[in-house]
């Protein structure tokens, strides 16, 4: 996944420094006297058997022939291989006896390194001297990750960059700023320290890379670099890769810098042949990082940070790197005049294909209702965790609807298996597809399942959702077998849930996170409303306190890594698979769909109380003079019309009722939809989910009522004067939303 | 009505002037080898008993009670005697059986006359002398319109305004205008007349009203003086009010100069109590006139027109005024600077409540699924023809529904009725409905039916509708029998469909023009992209060649006037209502919705001929090297992909399959809604129907592919760099959303 999101969600982004986000809360049910919409779905005996034959037919060996055929070779967006794999994926559907496969191809603006005159990337040190032009380079980083063990030699790996880094060569001192986050650069500005015109060196971590970009730019550094620091992919003592699994000294994490999702030149439209595309040289609406940014090794930013000026930097903004003392800056304790940093960047954008896969299997009965499946095809280098522990996974699930196919049994939904291009880039393959069907997508699509990571740890799952899968998703993870029974022989943990429980012992349900951005699940719910669930198997953060693993986006992330280090008999990827191929099987095959508006609807209340009795919401009363009690009212409203909803289903809706049904269904599938504002977040008008949209401080994490967040940061932030009224504004959009979601319910309109 | 539109369609807007419009075609259905959708909803002998009992429980009589009782009193939006009639209307429905009837209230910004200090609005002539403040006043014009029979003594009638007018005094020189249109002023420049800091006079027609305004303030003039010219408004020779039906030397047209359309302070979102309100002297967002806009009769426009200096105009742009030579200007025969004129406007905005009634009748089988009947309620003043002739009509239709409901009938889709508040100020009671249920609407929505004028002549029906409709309206006009079948004794005229079929003689089918605004069925088009029909009963236009009709929105639209020059028997409101209500039934009742998805299709395909082969195409390829390969595809795409999907439905569909059934309709309806572009046209954030939109030029009609014209537009009048680019990202825009509607009806797509 192009994400760091997994933890992120839940170890909190309150972004303390600015004061105004919403605490994030983790999303459990526990009202008593909730209906569970899931529990209605009474199977029947067939159905049980159904239920049992998928599971059954989920096979941990085939998943590992997948993995291994999978990461043979580097299969980075755009590339060759990528579109072998893709010719694999069309063919494996074919096989599996699908009603039709097919390869949907986009063209779209990639990134690729070494492209300007043929020259590597690097960061180098210059010291004055009298040679002709004055400069010597001193020191200069590695253009590629050394290889460690056979797999990484002789391939075609391409070296780490950042993905729509501009290029060119900047010059300059450095300045640290610890995650580059937005509260970072405000430290820096109270401590007088200006990033203006230097360049900023900062570590990987808590956000989206390409947020990093985002703020060093607003805040003037003319070129980043980013570094992974052992504090943030190491544990002390433990070994690194081969001999463990984490990162060496010489890994290195690639990635996107797009702030923004989907092909940057077609904002809103599908890259298709006819698409009108922006001149790349134009606007910054098209979320192109306009500074160099580069990633190193923590073996090079060793020796940068050692050189460094200016006091020793606080406590918190200390990382790992043995035997040295961070410094804030700026420039070089020598000279500096006499010494300075070169960033000489050749990463390059490109005009490019990118492969989806569509596969389908029709429904038996309500055809024209879609439940979708996706996970991404293409990685950074090898890809065995990310994404082709889920790819891995997704191909087995196809393969057993597959064996049910052929033994005669059809889901009642159309199901339908989406291996999506360019995700590494910005979510490109599905944020394309998504705005190529969105009209069919809008009318019929009932939700989708993301599937990007399937194993980065071998713990639990870990999962994010819009509200009304939370009961779908508990019930999937109770019929799954635990992967590891044999740590508890005494029976007591015996299925996913189980475990996931002890995980989340003192809450009544283990918790689930809210969806921001990070992975393919983004488009469907940003630009559509279609109810989505993501999950990834993560280790224990009390063992691995690392976010997402250690060797994300490295060339040391290998079929050898997983076999090795993770899940040699690949059970916890059996259980990932079983997992979706359970929820795909609810949703596609369940009478009433199982998505529960009410239990949406108490989430919701959470986020108000949150939102209102936090900072940001006192602050709203006490200096905007704004009041919540419209709002209020709204969320009271849409629980009372939740409620009311969910009893009927369960207590007055005649079952056998064919379109009675279908109108409940239609309801249910469509509640998501409501809270889709066709005119877009402030600034954004291509994300528009007023409850949940990635925030825009840190695209990996969900803001709730991101339009109130965001104008709200802009009230400490800028002068704008009808600042206030912004805020009011989106306050309204928010009501207006949750309004709507409640008269989509209302039972006695017609 | 607020428009003038009815025969402005058919008579062609082509603007010669700027020579990028699409020339205006005529719809109609000529393909032998087209399925005919509602051929295929043969009724049962059950379902034709209801089809002639609903045409003739509608009630000649009981059209005129209700028209008596309604044009009582004047009945402007906001005012206490439309909460009367709201009232009226909600107590009927609820008479009647319907399964809900409630008043819904918004609180919106309207605006009225004689606000400001309670001074009336005028013009006034003056003339230099020695007085003290140098100038005195030596004419002005009348500030109300005197009543000329009983009807009009001692009622509540506002005096002629323009709604949203600035207000304040505005001094200087006249110049005319001719009707104002944008290619008027640019005429004007072309004889190196300038309009800047100037008084525009024009006269009304042609466009609409807010659009002279709109342009009068671009080209830099400070106020506009609209009046009725004889030329436009009477028949030589032919008695004026009270003898006659044209209209007297002391009428004047009020109406509304709002650029848009919707409450002016909540674009976007519906005026709730919860609505965020942009502050009134905001942005120009809005679409508020910035200057003073107001109308006089033509007894005062002689007077000021016969004072002015210049050139004789040409030929064209001679009104009807007797006894005087139109000129250009600028200013005043007579010394300019002894000599001015003057507006002092006291118009003024409001908030005030506007008030919808909503009558629902529950479907029987489908009661998800909405047919909405609408018609607004406010008028000017008595508003005999615009709108109660309307509303006199769609309460017969009401009353008749009612009486099958107690005989035990019952739709299939649920039908609701709406009498819109309003409207004469912007569509607004319409459009916040429209936005408050946006999202049901969007899921739910099948079709709208407009009625807002019923009868504004006794000649044929003029219809517009999305063109779906076409085959629906044409059966509904061959069951209707022709209100007037005495000047026919031969039998050749037996029907409405047969005189409307004389009226267009020379072409296969009668003509049905396309939708642009100016009446209620806009917001469902633009909002949500429901398919949509209006029409009225016009009179011939050999005969009377006014456009809408002379009296419009005078006050002198009694219920004389009706009685006695236009339907004394009501019959032609009796055609009125059976049309509707038997277009309300078959699209309420017909197992298979009747929208014929390939009419639609064949129809683009006239308009994208008529836009490639010409002015605007030929340009676009010649001097923007722009291609229409691409749309040319998606056009021809989607006409096979149609032809394919009516075939499907006539021939293949299982029509006994409950599901089947509702998925062909799903498709049938959410058809119109793969036109709708969220993130709307260019500049017109929502205005988001990518074929149908209301011109830029004049509201009242229709252009075809307005973000093509808009931006071609563009390319003549500024000096944009992006400029074919933007022409490009349009063409783009309505390629994607043609192959998204040739996606929505794909067979093969699961």
């Amino acid at each position: 996944m192009g994400n760091e999101r997994v933890f992120a969600g839940i170890g909190g982004i309150v972004l303390l420094a600015v004061g105004i986000s919403i605490g994030v809360l983790i999303g459990w049910y526990s009202g008593p006297d909730r209906v569970n919409t899931s529990m209605e779905n009474a199977l029947s005996e067939e159905e049980s058997e159904i239920q049992q034959r998928l599971l059954d037919l989920i096979d941990n060996t085939k998943i590992d022939e997948n993995l291994r055929f999978l990461t043979s070779e580097p299969h980075v967006a755009g590339r060759p291989q990528q579109y072998v794999l893709a010719e694999w994926v069309r063919d494996k559907f074919t096989e599996y006896g699908f009603d039709s496969s097919e390869i949907v191809t986009y063209n779209v603006l990639l990134s690729y390194p070494s492209e300007v005159d043929g020259e590597e990337s690097v960061v180098q040190h210059l010291v004055y001297n009298d040679t002709e032009d004055g400069y010597q380079v001193e020191y200069e980083s590695q253009t590629s990750e050394p290889a460690l063990d056979e797999t990484g030699k002789d391939k075609d790996v391409l070296p780490p960059f950042n993905a729509y880094s501009a290029n060119g060569i900047v010059e300059g001192e450095l300045v640290y700023a610890n995650y580059a986050r937005v509260e970072d650069f405000f430290a820096l500005e109270d401590l007088g320290i200006s990033v203006q015109d230097k360049i900023v060196i900062a570590r990987y971590g808590k956000i989206y890379r390409g947020d990093k970009g985002k703020f060093a730019a607003q805040f003037g550094a003319k070129g980043l670099i980013l570094f992974s620091d052992p504090a943030d992919y190491t544990v002390l003592g433990q070994p690194v890769y081969p001999d463990g699994l984490y990162l060496p000294p010489t890994g290195s994490q690639r990635g996107s810098c797009l702030d923004g999702s989907g092909d940057p030149l077609t904002p809103g439209y599908p890259a298709v042949e006819s698409a009108y595309r922006y001149p790349e040289n134009g606007s910054t609406y098209l979320g192109l990082p306009t500074i160099p940014i580069h990633p190193i090794p923590s073996v090079n930013a060793k020796y940068f940070l050692s050189l460094m000026e200016g006091d020793e930097v606080i406590e918190e903004w200390r990382g790992g790197i043995e035997g040295l003392t961070y410094k804030y800056g700026p420039g070089f304790a020598a000279p500096s005049n006499e010494s300075l940093v070169r960033m000489r960047i050749s990463t390059s954008n490109q005009r490019t294909d990118a492969w989806n896969v569509i596969g389908t299997i029709r429904g038996s009965v309500e055809p024209d209702r879609y439940v979708i499946l996706g996970n991404h095809r293409d990685a950074w280098a090898f890809g065995a965790i990310d994404p082709s522990s889920g790819t891995a996974a997704m191909m087995e699930v196809a393969r057993a609807f597959g064996v049910l196919l052929k033994e005669g049994w059809r889901p009642r939904r159309t199901v339908m298996f989406g291996s999506w291009g360019a995700e590494e880039y910005g979510l490109i393959g599905s944020n394309e597809w998504v705005e190529e069907f969105s009209k069919n997508l809008d009318n019929r699509a009932v939700a989708y399942l993301n599937i990007d990571i399937a194993v980065s740890g071998t713990y639990t799952p870990d999962f994010g959702s819009t509200p009304n899968l939370y009961n779908t998703i508990r019930a999937a993870t109770k019929l799954v077998p635990d992967p590891n029974p044999d740590e508890f022989e005494n029976g007591a943990v015996t299925t996913v849930y189980d475990r996931w429980s002890l995980r989340d012992s003192g809450e009544d349900e283990p918790g689930i996170h809210d969806l921001g951005s990070g992975s393919d699940y983004a488009p469907f719910l940003q630009v559509v409303g279609v109810s989505a669930v993501d999950y990834t198997f993560v280790h224990d953060k009390a063992t691995i306190p690392i976010s997402p693993y250690p060797m994300y986006h490295s060339v040391y992330e290998t079929y050898e890594l997983v076999k090795n280090f993770y899940d040699p008999d690949f059970y916890y990827h059996q259980a990932s698979s079983r997992l979706f191929a359970e929820m795909l099987r609810d949703l596609a095959d369940s009478k009433i769909i199982p998505l529960n508006c009410a239990v949406y609807a108490d989430r919701i209340g959470d986020f108000f109380t949150a939102l209102k009795e936090g900072e940001t919401g006192q602050k709203m009363v006490n200096d905007g003079d704004l009041s919540f009690d419209f709002m209020e009212d709204a969320v009271e409203n849409l629980k009372v019309k939740a409620d009311a909803f969910e009893n009927y289903i369960a207590n007055t809706l005649d079952k056998s009722d064919i379109l009675a049904v279908r109108e409940v269904n239609d309801r249910l599938m469509n509640f998501e939809r409501s809270f889709i504002d066709p005119l877009g977040l402030p600034g954004r008008p291509t994300i528009r989910h007023v409850v949940f949209a990635p925030s825009s401080r840190d695209s990996y994490s969900s803001d709730k009522f991101a339009g109130i967040i965001d104008t709200m940061f802009d009230i400490d932030n800028n002068t704008d004067p009808e600042k206030w009224g912004k805020v009011e504004q989106q306050l309204a959009a928010v009501t207006y939303a949750l309004a709507s979601a409640a008269h989509s319910l209302e039972l006695n309109m017609a």
